[in-house]
């Protein structure tokens, strides 16, 4: 076996698989590394929302990024659909963000105006059309932004599918626990329990766990877990027409009928339980939003570690202490949203002359990384 | 393949299994027929209580039969375990009723005498003594009732021993539905939908689907589902020292940390989904009684429905217009505590000339059975 890659990712989650099928399509020779299966992180707590405009409302590099990434969604799933043979649920019924109050409803209504003033297709919905709009919400819910560009895709779908597309371009998996990358004759050295892989270039995309991999030269990544519980419902149909954004859960319809809601927010270190708190409070948030929900399935629940960086904005760029460590990790609730823009970054960072430094995401902000 | 039995069982829940178990002990051929496989029935809704002075508080028969099955327990399940080579996880640590109000108390300590007063050890239990017999018990609770003689038994743990131990004693399995009883030659034939079996007696212990067995000459007997949802949460030790009773669940507490919280009664027909309404007022119900619960892990949901009967008897006897037709269904709440006296029962009336019939459990009571 030969145990020289061009690209070594460690992380086989949404990032780390983006990224190395973005390499492989170019003809990178990849190995990926995944502590467990792929998907058993962050992506576990996803609802795979597509939204830069709620999640990206505090502006800046966030709904920039965001919104990019989006743009790349409808060319990059057809694409690792093909390429993998795996089809992906992904669909932009636009998003829902309701209010259950008259301030937050006008608040609601001003970012609409906001919204259309940059260019964004988004508007106000009042009460009588809200009932036409979603007719099986809460009657206290008094409006509603809505932005049709907005959706979801399935992520363990997504993942299971970039793990196939790798496959299909020759990249190579192993299972097992990374301990240390060191420099060694003119490459770096990934070091496992029992076996050790060389390559030139090597990706830091372990999520939550970036901060336990040991560097040489180089500090402990800023990444801390941040848990999320994620309940997942069925009914014979959907519920709802639109992702939808409450005050306390956000929930996705797929077009089986089955409900996502997400999702809690909890500092638990690397506990990844799901609690009787937990479940109880996505019900809660969930049947008060859309009543009908009580009499749905209950199926499960899912948990995930999402991993938060201390501004909250991911961490994608080259080491400046390490020559050939690129870090791609912190995405914290918005991996999914952000992978096919992270996989262009990286890639071009990689293969590129002209790579595109995105200043706000650059590793050295927090220090001599 | 001799398709000829001495005794058919329609149902490989807790009762047609150890109904079959009896017999097969004692020597007869006996063949099982479920639906799909042992233990999907009202198993699932069963924490595996045994606490006949609560289950048949109203007296009169329930109690005294839960009594005397209860007696049989400590023989049973030994007899069980070393027959299969499965351990069964057995205790009796007592159980403690409790209550919310002064009122409430007040009729558990009447009724801890008047359980004195019939020869049944119980005491209650007042809020100074309280705390040290359940420590994480919600301060809201002013008063148990402690009855030290009740437990649990693991009830998937016995139906997978039942089955196990079945097979040794040579009974055979037949996974399959159950078209029709009919009179053949001298015996009873059970159609199914590719084949059909022979026997002298067939056992109608079908549970749930009991009244959807076709029987030559006799009507449905009268059975409906009552769906059961039961949540299972972890925590790294034992929350709770004894079973306890509250006003909207019971919990039954594992050696390993397992918490069963019980259960729903729901008339929803033969719809056997987990509900988001279910899931949510179980963990309501626990963390009322106790607050401590809602860190503990969430580990699932189950769910069974239980046959229950106009009475909520079971019925237990054998047909009087189909010779051969024994019933054994309709155990409602009580299928896990009464099953080793009804699999004697059963024997007796199969095996020996002096049958020990329970004339409240008499199908006749239900007209033409």
């Amino acid at each position: 076996m030969n145990r020289t890659s061009d690209v070594i990712v460690i992380g086989g989650g949404v990032i780390g698989c983006a990224i190395g099928y973005e390499l492989a399509r170019r003809g990178a020779r990849v190995l990926i590394i995944e502590m467990r299966q792929a998907g058993l992180g962050a992506t576990q707590a996803s609802a795979g929302m597509l939204a830069p405009y709620i999640e990206g409302r505090a502006g800046g590099a966030l709904l920039q990024l965001a919104a990019r990434s989006l743009a790349i969604y409808d060319e990059f799933v057809p694409q690792v659909s093909a390429d993998s043979g795996v089809e992906i649920e992904y669909l932009r019924p636009g998003t829902l963000q309701v209010a259950t109050d008259e301030q937050a409803a006008s608040a609601l209504s001003e970012e609409a105006s906001r919204l259309v003033a940059t260019g964004v297709a988004a508007r106000f919905v009042g009460p009588p059309e809200l009932a036409e709009t979603e007719p099986l919400l809460a009657p206290d819910i008094v409006g509603g932004l809505l932005v049709p560009s907005h959706g979801y895709v399935r992520a363990g779908a997504m993942t299971s599918a970039l793990e196939a597309a790798l496959v299909r371009h020759g990249a190579r998996f192993e299972i097992g626990r990374v301990l240390e990358v060191v420099r060694g004759g003119g490459c770096l050295r990934v070091k496992m329990e029992a076996a050790h892989f060389d390559a030139r270039t090597v990706v830091l995309a372990a999520g939550s766990w970036s901060g336990r991999v040991q560097i040489e030269n180089v500090a402990a990544v800023p990444v801390r877990p941040v848990r999320g519980q994620l309940v997942q419902l069925e009914s014979p149909a959907p519920l709802l027409r639109h992702v939808i954004w409450g005050p306390d859960c956000y929930l996705v319809p797929w077009a089986d009928g089955t409900l996502l809601v997400g999702a809690t927010s909890e500092d638990a270190g690397f506990d990844e339980r799901a609690t009787a708190a937990g479940v109880r409070d996505l019900l809660e948030a969930v049947c008060e939003l859309v009543p009908h929900a009580w009499q749905a399935g209950f199926t499960g629940v899912r948990v995930g570690l999402r991993p938060a960086t201390p501004d909250e904005l991911p961490i994608v760029g080259a080491s400046a202490r390490l020559p050939g460590l690129v870090y791609a990790t912190g995405h914290y609730r918005n991996g999914i949203l952000l992978a096919p823009l992270t996989a262009r970054l990286v890639a071009a960072l990689i293969l590129e002359e002209h790579a595109d430094p995105v200043p706000e995401l650059s590793p050295q902000r927090f220090g001599e990384l």
